[in-house]
């Protein structure tokens, strides 16, 4: 684990650090905002989940969530969105597939099932070495995300409900198995049988009988993706028909970009700290 | 003047502009966020002047500073660091002369004279814009910046006292003629005959007994600049000997960059407020 660079800001600490993922046979980036809380007692840690394109960056820099971090004494946690570089056939040639587009799963096609392994990454690698080398509470977890981010935080976290408090998301692909960029990863990355695309879509594991954890979703009315990609009127419908627990807020001129989701950042913190700091 | 993109957020407007600016002879970009209040009465503007390399964008993606000029009824005004793709010799070789390091002054020495007027631009033509085009209310403006950008503000208002109603920098360039960045720049844009150099540097216009506009100031301790470009203590020196009014508050561990920027940038807007919102 090498640390990239270091910065203070509102009492606490923004690490960004590579290391070599064993799941993902490949080095991976990540960053850690740690507050002024966690120099006297471990605290809780809120993972968050990119969207297509970006690295373990781009919340740090624009989101604004370690105000609210420091304020409720939660650790925030970011990585990259697949891992780059290694020289994959095509690994390059599209934004939505290959490198920064990993989309939160484990691969079962060659040849991304060697390296494409986020859902472990994020699931069970990840949160082990923090958990093991950060003053962090082992195993009081939350987890957020943005667009494909916000896919991977609803679908990681409604089956791994024993491993993630809390969940909430910003303007999510809610249905990718009935999308063009859902549709595309899932071929590439798992092939043609849709049977092993259902446990990568929230509206299917909905409609699967999960557990009730409740979920919360911000959405602009705005959004240049809205209608083609991320379909809240399916999740919507999903969880009224099985009566699943959703709080879905769609906000009037907001846009898919991080301006959007710094309007709402405090909130988010906010009701994850709700189930974080419950002991 | 032509709207390139534009975006919802704290239920305000961002927007970034193109225009022709006439003090500079050349294409100029500018960014304004108008809080949610302007859509039912003018509200005052907030200048900021960023630092080096820097563009309009830096400030309003990085800095946070929206959330509080919602909270606060302020317009925030951000605007490039110089004219660029002049074609001017040596225009793009070095990160601290020429684009992007306009150093908020007029340029006397040829060919820089002809386009990089930033003392102009930012004391007369963009305020004069931004009054004709949008809902502010005329003369009500304060400025501040950061880096090469707090030298702009605070030099810019301190020669400009009936424009500027208040004025504030993160890390400035307190006394540009005593260190390299400020060396080169000013044989660069000015020439060599040092006289013409003073009334760009806040030290050398507190010394020659400008009118006691009060001045905050942020400075990080593990600022990369701190000792050979920042040199708070020159700023500390002269408010003393001279009875200028001076909060200057220097923090522990924070470096140079917009983190620093946004950990203290709530307080920089109250500040403003506190001036603008007066009768």
């Amino acid at each position: 684990m090498q640390l990239s660079s270091q910065h203070t800001l509102h009492d606490g600490q923004l690490s960004f650090y590579r290391h070599e993922s064993t799941v993902n046979q490949a080095s991976m980036g990540f960053a850690i905002y740690l507050p002024p809380q966690s120099t006297s007692k471990p605290v809780p840690v809120l993972y968050f989940l990119s969207g297509l394109t970006c690295t373990e960056e781009n919340f740090m820099i624009k989101s604004g969530a370690q105000r609210f971090a420091a304020k409720h004494g939660i650790a925030l946690v970011s990585m990259d969105t697949s891992p780059r570089n290694l020289g994959l056939p095509g690994e390059d040639d599209s934004y939505d597939f290959g490198s920064g587009a990993g989309f939160y799963l484990n691969a079962s096609k060659e040849p991304w099932s060697r390296h494409y392994r986020m859902e472990d990454y994020v699931v069970k690698e990840l949160p082990g070495l923090i958990e093991e080398h950060f003053p962090v509470q082992p195993g009081n977890r939350s987890v957020f995300g943005h667009s494909m981010g916000g896919h991977g935080a609803l679908t990681l976290a409604l089956k791994n409900q024993d491993k993630f408090r809390s969940v909430s998301a910003f303007s999510p692909i809610t249905a990718p198995t009935q999308n063009e960029w859902g549709i595309k990863a899932f071929t590439g990355y798992l092939g043609d049988d849709r049977t092993l695309w259902r446990q990568y879509d929230t509206v299917e594991l909905i409609k699967s009988g999960v557990a009730p954890m409740p979920l919360l979703v911000d959405q602009g009315l705005a959004d240049e993706f809205l209608t083609e990609y991320l379909q809240p009127e399916k999740l919507l419908e999903v969880c009224e028909q099985h009566k699943h627990p959703l709080t879905m807020r769609q906000h009037a001129g907001y846009d898919h970009s991080y301006y959007f989701i710094s309007s709402f950042i405090e909130d988010h913190i906010s009701y994850h700290a709700g189930y974080l700091h419950q002991d």
